[in-house]
């Protein structure tokens, strides 16, 4: 089935769990109405759903087939990128003043949602893109800008993000792909890079690679990386297309999903070296490429959200029309099966883990946006901090929910959850890849414990505590037996969360390995915390807006994630703080 | 990476958690010796690994062409099943009057997993002879036995299992196929099955369906199905294959995984209606059923188990093998990503989740074995108990685990994970369907806790109890440090067991809404209560025989799943007994 945009219930989300309300009651986005934020997101939604969506299933057949160096994409694909560029949505966030809108990264993020919800194997190009941008525009040269910055906004040409190597995955600082300064000041790039999503494909004329290297005289590890951008057609002195560089697509990965989006091998001076410009300082790159990911961390993570409101979606239309046996109380016939309460379960905790989910990939959104509109400093200190904070999480905690909601939609659909062209494999299939590139879930897990948490002595996190523990003080003075236990059980998890915290910030020095253990466990008990209280948050509001049915719903959601998710806390507390003696002990290998 | 069939480990399950060594020391199997025993595991894992295990991937590539009615099996299929057929394999449990070597279930569930942990999509097919097997011995006419009986348990002939229709899937209740009796005592079936594994194929000269259809004056339900014998090729007079039966194959499903097992829509009665032999009594064809189901659900919890111990054989590996970066500790250089403690929790919740599951399903098929071997009628009631309470655990959380370790193997090869070559890929593809044929895993979980729990007003469950207790306490005497806190976090775990048992006993009646909402968390609370039970009993034994790494290795991998596996009992318990009402609750749909 089809993609529906929920542009209500993003809306929601944004305006009542991520704080873009109280963002625009302090005045961070002075230009920004309500009517204008409603009318982006339909329009997005519309775009999504009607152009994008229809073609996640051909691209999913189809793949990228690649042959003498070029990539095909599927049909239709090219024409919908085309419009989608045409229309603006590439440069929603960036600057005005090389043709972007200049709009929040909190209404982007619910655009880039809908993009992926679409299609992932669609959505994941422009997201390297809009990284690009950021880069380009907070390091590169006047010169650079000028000349590509504009195109990447606009998305005529599209960008790629160029780190990995055989030996150099998660260790990037272990990348060989040399850099050598040539005489008219650009650079010679040789060497070869894997995993390359969208390096070479028919969208666009020109793509433009940002590329890590080293310098002859580079100091080894992370310390002696230099970001380039790397054109695939050189530029003539009027701006026009000009050579091709000496950069190509080698091969292609046959992937287990997303097989629209061409991941490429890619070699670098096969002729004599590929023509790159400095971005940033000579060994500074890994500066700039952080910028990149970090959005990109947050784009992925919206992945996650993405593909599980599809799935759930999807889930929840076929539960409601597949019809089978009596569920009990039912008077006789066939029941649909959303009737019977295991099924129900199952689409609650999907709802649940998605909407979750949502609130913190936003609410890291408008933390970024506070990070750069804020007019105090302090204020823009603490979106910064947050944002930081936020970012593992909201990609780890997302794209493990997306992965575990697209399996229970695969489920609910019973054998034909099976069956490729029911629609609900391919997403199990899709969703894997995000809890896996852009930074493996463990290695946020392991930035959430090691470099989060200790930022400003523990204070960034002590903040975000704090904030926690008062949407629950508001549940609790609220007293409405209409919200059940929320209050009692997500104190509870906050009371586990504050203390796994302590156990981590005592460890980092002394028990490393200890703390590391737990890293997992702990980003999952903060995922569940942080989005049982945001859904809380959600209910509080829309009992205050009285919706009727949407408010029903969205108190129930938050009972149901509050009495069966949030309860899984103590148990991750206790696998943090009581289980990592079983962990650091040496790997018992010797039976297998 | 191949298979390598973990031939040791099996038999200590089988011997010291799954409870073979006591079944031995009771005589409940005169005829079988250790020296046997190990033969057969050595044997059947060298045929797995050597023989079978080549074929996976080559099966999930070519898959199964379908043209003209036929199905093509993948190259070196049919060499690989009929040498498997012709060492005897098929009828390993199979009663030696018909052929059968007469050996244990609990020997049999064990050469199960290893077929299947070589491929899936090879293993799934004998599963249904053998189920077919049981079927026409235990209700079979004495006719059809001879006619049939040998053939299928020699394997000569393949068997299969027929209930599903486009609006019969759960509930089975609501088949259509019509049987109408013929003046010669035989039946004509028309109608149409869907999801029909191995309903067509090349691997033997005739295939055997087991059908469930309906007498023209049946009752409603399931209290009007009856079982027929459906031969592909009907029989002449000398038992030789003779004309053509009106059941064809009409097409093949495009399947998310095990591509090499044919997957079927059939049609009978195209031709004036295919001809049938009842098996047992009319309108009694459910009984008869349950028989194959049983063996069924049994044999595809082993599929779970073979497929996460395949899967973490192949994370282990290359885990050891892949190197990044510098391990906290480390000297220097580049560390195999093993000695980053979240890679180490990754592999360790793999296989324990898979020991635990194994030890399930073997001690399944060892009460199994002790309802039909045990001398004392009250013997074999308590096996026939204990087999009826742990099959639906068996075949849920073992299916279950089964996508979680194949996910978490994927994770832990990083980008490589999503790459098809890899192989990881095709184990989380295949890993999903399990949890979904045979019955769904919430259909067990509604089994476990409306049929199962109350067997005998409790005292089955109450008897299963006190054995987990039993064992408890000898970890708890043992009081031995290196055990860490193994009885204290399963002590916790049964009592959270024990709790939510109760509160589902005292509702089955009165709120079965509620019991029915708690089924799947409670169904996974037995599952990790149960699982570290057998655990700890593997680290005792493991400790008696004293053989230095491998005892290390039991210790540590029963101490790892008690802390950091089991503390979810509490969260399940509450879920269970405090999350029932926001499931029951209309479901809040008003939103999406």
């Amino acid at each position: 089935m089809n993609y529906h945009a929920p542009v209500d219930d993003i809306a929601f989300a944004l305006h009542h769990a991520a704080g873009l309300d109280r963002a625009l009651a302090e005045g961070l986005y002075p230009d920004l109405s309500p009517d204008l934020i409603e009318a982006v997101l339909t329009e997005a939604g519309r775009f999504a759903s009607d152009v994008i969506a229809p073609l996640n299933r051909i691209g999913d057949q189809f793949g990228t087939p690649f042959k003498d160096g070029t990539v095909t994409t599927p049909p239709g694909w090219k024409a919908a990128y085309t419009a989608w560029a045409a229309a603006g949505w590439n440069g929603l966030a960036a600057p005005v003043e090389w043709q972007g809108q200049g709009l929040p990264q909190a209404l982007n993020a619910a655009c880039i949602e809908m993009w992926n919800a679409a299609s992932m194997a669609f959505g994941i190009g422009p997201v390297l893109t809009m990284a690009a941008v950021d880069a380009l525009a907070d390091y590169g040269s006047d010169e650079l800008k000028r000349a590509y910055l504009s195109k990447l906004v606009t998305g005529e040409w599209m960008g790629t993000m160029q780190l990995t190597e055989p030996q150099a995955g998660s260790d990037v600082g272990a990348l060989r792909t040399k850099a050598e300064r040539a005489p008219d000041g650009s650079y010679r790039l040789t060497g070869s890079k894997i995993f390359i999503t969208y390096g070479e494909h028919d969208l666009t004329d020109n793509i433009i690679h940002f590329v890590l290297a080293r310098l002859p005289d580079a100091p080894a590890g992370t310390k002696g990386i230099s970001l380039f951008l790397v054109p695939k057609f050189l530029l003539n002195g009027d701006g026009s297309l000009g050579k091709r560089n000496d950069v190509r697509a080698h091969s292609i990965e046959h992937k287990m999903g997303i097989h629209a989006s061409p991941t490429c091998t890619m070699v670098y001076g096969d002729d004599g070296g590929a023509v790159g410009y400095l971005i940033g300082e000579e060994h500074r790159g890994m500066l700039c490429m952080f910028t990149m990911m970090n959005r990109a961390r947050l784009a992925v993570g919206l992945q996650g959200v993405a593909i599980a409101e599809r799935a759930t979606q999807q889930a929840l239309a076929y539960a409601k029309d597949r019809r089978q046996g009596r569920a009990p109380g039912a008077a006789d016939g066939s029941s649909p099966i959303i009737d019977y309460p295991d099924v129900r379960r199952m689409l609650l905790t999907m709802r649940g883990l998605t909407r979750a989910a949502r609130a913190i990939c936003y609410a890291t959104a408008v933390a970024l946006d506070r990070s750069h509109l804020a007019k105090e400093a302090e204020a823009r200190a603490a979106g910064q901090g947050r944002a930081s904070l936020l970012t593992p999480v909201a990609k780890a905690f997302a794209t493990d929910i997306g992965v575990e909601v697209a399996s229970l939609g695969v489920q609910v659909h019973g054998g034909m959850g099976f069956i490729e062209e029911t629609g609900a494999a391919q997403h199990y299939r899709d969703a894997r890849i995000a809890a896996i590139y852009e930074g493996t879930n463990g290695i946020q897990a392991i930035d959430l414990v090691t470099r989060k948490l200790p930022l400003e002595d523990g204070a960034v996190m002590r903040a975000y505590l704090k904030e926690l523990s008062e949407i629950i003080e508001r549940i609790r003075t609220a007293n409405d037996p209409a919200l059940g236990a929320i209050a009692e059980r997500l104190a509870e998890a906050l009371a586990s969360l504050e203390r796994a915290t302590q156990w981590l910030l005592a460890r980092l020095k002394s028990e490393p390995n200890a703390a590391l253990a737990g890293a997992t466990p702990y980003l999952r008990l903060f995922g569940v915390t942080a989005g049982g209280c945001m859904l809380a948050q959600e209910a509080l509001a829309a009992q205050r807006l009285a919706n009727g049915a949407d408010t029903a719903s969205r108190v129930a959601t938050a009972r149901f994630f509050a009495e069966n998710i949030a309860v899984q806390a103590e148990g991750l507390e206790r696998t943090i703080t009581q289980g990592a003696d079983t962990v650091v002990a040496a790997f018992p290998d010797a039976a297998a």
